[in-house]
């Protein structure tokens, strides 16, 4: 079966974000992209496949630092150009810099960023000697 | 209090990806795009805005369909590039389609796309006579 990635309708870049939520717990681990290459190959591995950007190619989660995804379920929107992995998160770390989630940064209520969850485990030790001087460009292969 | 809005990165087009999410449930409801002018309202006014990219303006969720959406939380992810909102959906309804959430496909183990929540109320009921033959291009400013 193929006919259901006609449905998902990718930009001029040939990509769709894809928000990658924690099966279990409903928290948000992460926003990537991924191209038509990347949804079929996450879906016929049931892993969590994406399209890095910075990198230019496919970008299999968790290649580097092992924090793999399982794919439970795939749900796309309403106007197809959006969809949804729900995931289980191995090592319970999906961001590059160690925290749970990506979106490990809440807006207080005097407008500052204020970190909302700890460190689990440190760049160095997941990534190696990569792992520190990372730059932004680099980041988005890395996670 | 403006300079947290410098920690986030505007893409080329000067907008950012926001995922909507139920505060309580951490249901994923959308995924919108914002421009600064957007943000700086939703954490002004403590309510889901966004812009529509198809209308081009500033996109006052439920400035329509009466389905306002109630800002409890702004997350950030480790890059900047990606907002959450974590609101409270007014009348359960996020989809301009009448869905609980735009993400009502789920694909199947067959692969197809199957529905996964029913229509809590039909588009007509919701935007009146603009409901029914609505545009692919005109949903986005409409949800």
């Amino acid at each position: 079966m193929s006919g259901w990635i006609e449905e998902v309708r990718f930009d001029a870049r040939g990509l769709v974000p894809v928000i990658a939520q924690d099966s279990a717990t409903g928290t948000i681990l992460m926003l990537a992209w991924a191209n038509r290459e990347a949804l079929e190959e996450a879906v016929r591995t049931r892993r969590g496949v994406y399209f890095s950007r910075s990198r230019g190619k496919l970008w299999r989660k968790g290649e580097e630092s092992g924090n793999i995804q399982e794919l439970d379920q795939v749900m796309l929107d309403c106007d197809g150009d959006a969809v949804v992995y729900r995931v289980r998160q191995k090592g319970g770390i999906a961001c590059h810099t160690g925290h749970a989630s990506c979106f490990y940064r809440t807006l207080s209520p005097d407008c500052r960023w204020r970190e909302n969850s700890p460190v689990l485990r440190s760049p160095g030790e997941m990534y190696g000697h990569h792992g520190e001087g990372a730059s932004k460009n680099e980041t988005e292969g890395r996670k």
